[in-house]
């Protein structure tokens, strides 16, 4: 295993990517609300880019989560409303459309010189484009990648990539879970990856406020369709109740579509007359894109989100379960 | 890593004593409540005895709980109450006292041939005891055994296998989840092993009655010590009310004990006036195992529990809660 390369067609592209990085500036964007593959790619990029002896700094949009913070180590990281650029080269990670790394790193950077993803729907919108769709998260990709280049890893790299892959994968639960990612999993843990302090800093530090949005989510579950359907609510004022932060709602859908019998999992939430929901399905068979596209929503088969301006729960929730309810009669029980 | 053995020493002992087991009925015996290193231990040693030519069934004397039924497959397992012993030679999987297989089994078979487990505490009770402590679970000991001897690993023992390390590590976040135990899952899932399914069956069947149980608990949940301490309560009466299981309680504490700031989780259950006490630390160094003994309780540095007979939670609270701040005062805050 360990003399076959992770991805022999893909990682020659990588290392003449970075050969042309040779002599530039590198700023390595990452998505809006980053998560632990973005962090975890963007630390990983800038830190082997540096290794190379290339100039690099990582740029978000939005500032890394309280969960991710202990993860970007020493690594130059900014927000993208504190950086001048000077003369610098974009590099994304993790970013399907470059819309995604929102407005001021759109008008900084109207060229992209690399983009690195696991998303089927890419745009390829970078000079150059790697999409490995079957990767379980970008931070697999750059682990192949820097394995076979034998580009160094050092422990934060390893930590960094470590913990794109077990959030990508719900920690290893997910269908993109293969024998590769365990192997990838087992070699950052020999370049200092550790699980157990990845899984403190991601899991063993909620706030109260989290807990307690937890809480008044779980008090409103209530099913419809013969129990295929699980829905939950955020009420407004909610996080000025709590304390909990919009980021404390990631997740909570997933307590509505884990139980048994459950097909979908909903979670509609009103933040001041702005109404959001989140649609989880067990199966892609549920194709929960296509109710989320009715109200000019969107995503995947499994996950999928809308948003409705100035509505209300009381006003919206009828209409989402009506349509819920004919895309279920559509599609039949049989998958 | 392929050519190298996981456990060069052991699987040896293993093979022998597996020979000494040949022409001989055997029962593998698991612990009561068993859990998923437990029942895919059991599954996995049956299989590969059956496998070898050697009759062997699977004994507990508690149900296989719903989360875990799916991997058993076709394994001969069966309640104690139902065996009828015909020679059977014992060997037991995962139970570091042999009390804790039962009553039945302790009378059924006053000697056992063979033990195997990862529990540093195993009282080495058996003819043979092979113990490994620093295994993540009994189930990656197997594993390793069949791998390194060349054992049929078919699907249902790989899954079981699997289904063993990735619950007793915590879905690979327990200190225990070693690069080792990563190529074993790797190796596992080149065997038929399945990490999507596997957590399907796990996490994706809750019960809506253990939502309720969560909520209810959610909601007790209090603050002691500076937030130090993170108590929640399960009221007497509380199953009947919401329709679940006492196996559903099972993970409760964990929510107190991954508040941030928090050092110790704990629950307080009244079952009819019996209290059950769950104590769990974030950090060896908190001892709560000496806690527990204060009230005739045991277990590990993080992993605790007691029991007191005619109480109930006005009663015992305080001074559980008065034993823990002698306990924090005597260990200061420097770990």
């Amino acid at each position: 295993m360990t003399d076959q390369k992770f991805y022999p067609e893909e990682s020659p592209r990588f290392a003449q990517a970075v050969e042309q990085l040779k002599g530039k500036k590198v700023a390595v964007l990452g998505h809006q609300r980053p998560d632990g593959d973005c962090i975890g790619s963007i630390v990983a990029v800038v830190r082997v880019l540096k290794s190379l002896g290339i100039e690099a700094v990582g740029l978000n949009r939005d500032s890394v989560p309280a969960s991710l913070e202990n993860f970007v180590g020493d690594t130059p990281l900014m927000l993208a409303d504190d950086f001048q650029p000077d003369g610098h080269v974009a590099v994304t990670v993790d970013s399907a459309d470059f819309k995604r790394v929102g407005d001021r790193l759109n008008e900084l950077f109207p060229e992209v010189a690399l983009n690195i993803d696991h998303h089927i729907s890419n745009k390829e919108y970078g000079a150059e484009n790697i999409v490995i769709a079957d990767a379980c998260a970008t931070a697999e990709i750059l682990a192949g990648f820097f394995l076979d280049l034998g580009y160094e890893i050092d422990a934060v790299t390893a930590q960094g990539l470590y913990v794109g892959i077990a959030t990508d994968t719900g920690q290893f639960r997910f269908p993109s879970t293969t024998p590769e990612t365990f192997e990838i999993a087992r070699r950052l843990c020999e370049q200092g990856a550790n699980p157990s302090e990845a899984a403190y800093q991601l899991y063993e530090r909620e706030s109260f406020a989290k807990i307690q949005l937890l809480q008044h989510f779980l008090d409103s579950l209530h099913m419809e369709f013969d129990n295929r359907v699980c829905i939950g609510l955020l009420e407004n004022g909610i996080y000025d109740q709590t304390g909990a932060t919009i980021d404390d709602a990631e997740g909570l859908v997933d307590y509505a579509r884990a139980i048994d019998g459950v097909d979908v999992g909903v979670l509609i939430e009103d933040r001041d007359g702005a109404i959001k929901v989140s649609l989880r399905a067990k199966d892609p068979f549920y194709r929960v894109d296509q109710v989320a596209k009715q109200f000019s929503g969107g995503g995947h088969a499994c996950a999928a989100g809308l948003n409705v301006e100035n509505s209300s729960i009381a006003e919206f929730q009828p209409k989402l379960i009506e349509a819920l309810g004919e895309h279920l009669k559509t599609l039949g029980t049989e998958k």
